[in-house]
């Protein structure tokens, strides 16, 4: 069995690996031999302590993801959230590896925000707007800055200090980024990224321009919302996996609209964009695919 | 992180390590702060092959088991049946300990019905009867032949080579085991163990007599079986977890009888075996809080 440290891992982790090992996955997941097992929510010995359990197999993947969340952590000066990636033998059943992935989680989730510009923004997007202010947020800048040449990010946060914060992180890594209204910078924006863990839209739909493309990142649970319903009349729909977008992810606000999954359009079953004008959403609520695809390319980078 | 391999933990495990630990853990599960998740029943690439994540947390232990079930496994010489358990640090959610557990599983498998049979069957026990002839039914024999001074074991099995061999195996760790047919034998039995996959009734319930004492091991899905409904008008039941022995244990088949939980009787809220003539039934589904507490005691003795 290898095992592979936090230590470890946040070396290999890349936004380039991630991008590649979410891409591979999310053509994985359409495949009717990917199966994703019912999701465990599991809590510790106190009602605010959450653990989850993951699993999904494919023909070459097998194994799970657990998060974990523990709030008191940061008392004792350590992370709250935690993750850790477990592959078993696809031949065999036994167990592989265990890969400590914090950061590389953050690295992934990011990745599957890059694919969805990468297939779904117009090739001309250099403005992004993002909402949310926190950790994940800037490893979602981060990423998509890979796949598109952006000369602008607007941060909306609701707490001033937070916003200046992470436009200084941003501006530190490269990144021109502002603090802004969610008006302006909705009506300016090529891309709109929301990593937050809001349970309500996050802005008004007649604020998004003709061309604009979504990602909506933060819902992964029954109750949380970032986008405005009015959207879903004339912007096309796309997501990781229908089945869970639907139950725990943004499309649970959404209703009768198809919605395409983006492994899909990267294997040219189904079109992406069609038209410069058109607005494009696509809905991350995260799938075990992606971890597993990912740990698996880390472990391979490690034994190299 | 604590990784505990195979080799290691097979050397640390003992029929009394596992017995203490489960006895612990049943009182554990009859307290309030004990949760059981549900249980994910998941597959790899091909139908046949199989794994499961059984998770649960007390106030002290958090964590889940792992098993796994790939048939052709013995093609290639390796074991078909894997087991591990995953430890969570309870103060802070993160990855303490991986513990390789194929040969803890049986152990404590055996383990329950050892602590079911020293408070349920009667102390002059001397007549073990058990059905099946597999890997797990010599581990239940000799965790039973711990508690009660055993002069006679009855194998009862539907291949007579295998019934031999399991009789060949008691003999030579020293039991005085003998084949047998399967109506004599529950004449015969003081105790009755049942260790099958069974989908129907073993035996009948008139062959069973005043003050026997059953452990049923084998039910752990819906649709297993091993013994007589008939059996339950006039016994008194027990289980490890009611809520799950009636959906996935024995007791699926049972109606409207009161079924008792081990821990109770362990930690006294509840009589066990009330008088000489009495039958006594125990199903044991197993539950994940069994695998972490003997998981537990197995890390603190490779640390000491």
């Amino acid at each position: 069995m290898i095992y592979l440290t936090e230590a470890q891992t946040s070396k290999l982790i890349s936004h380039e690996l991630a991008y590649i090992a979410v891409k591979e996955a999310f053509v994985a997941a359409v495949d009717d031999k990917a199966t994703l097992f019912p999701v465990v929510n599991a809590q510790g010995a106190n009602l605010n302590e959450m653990f989850s359990l993951k699993s999904a197999s494919t023909p070459n993947l097998v194994g799970w993801k657990t998060g974990s969340y523990w709030p008191d952590n940061h008392k004792h000066g350590l992370p709250c959230h935690g993750t850790n990636v477990f592959l078993l033998d696809p031949l065999t059943g036994m167990l592989q590896a265990v890969i400590a992935a914090t950061t590389v989680n953050a690295y992934r989730t990011g990745a599957a925000d890059a694919v969805a510009v990468s297939y779904l923004a117009r090739e001309d997007a250099t403005v992004l707007t993002v909402f949310g202010t926190g950790h994940q947020a800037e490893y979602e800048v981060l990423a998509v800055s890979k796949v598109r040449s952006l000369t602008k990010v607007l941060v909306v946060g609701r707490s001033a200090s937070k916003t200046e914060n992470l436009v200084k992180r941003l501006l530190e890594k490269g990144i021109n980024a502002e603090a802004c209204d969610a008006q302006a910078a909705c009506e300016q924006a090529d891309i709109i990224i929301t990593a937050t863990t809001a349970q309500a839209p996050l802005f008004e739909a007649q604020w998004v321009q003709a061309g604009t493309h979504i990602s909506a990142m933060g819902a992964d649970k029954v109750g949380k919302q970032e986008l405005p319903t009015d959207l879903y009349s004339h912007a096309r729909l796309f997501c990781d996996f229908a089945s869970q977008s639907i139950v725990i992810g943004e499309f649970q606000h959404s209703r009768n609209t198809p919605i395409i999954e983006i492994g899909q359009v990267i294997n040219e079953s189904a079109t992406g964009r069609q038209s410069a004008d058109e607005v494009t959403i696509f809905d991350s609520s995260g799938i075990a695919i992606q971890d597993l695809f990912v740990a698996s390319h880390i472990l391979a980078l490690s034994q190299q």
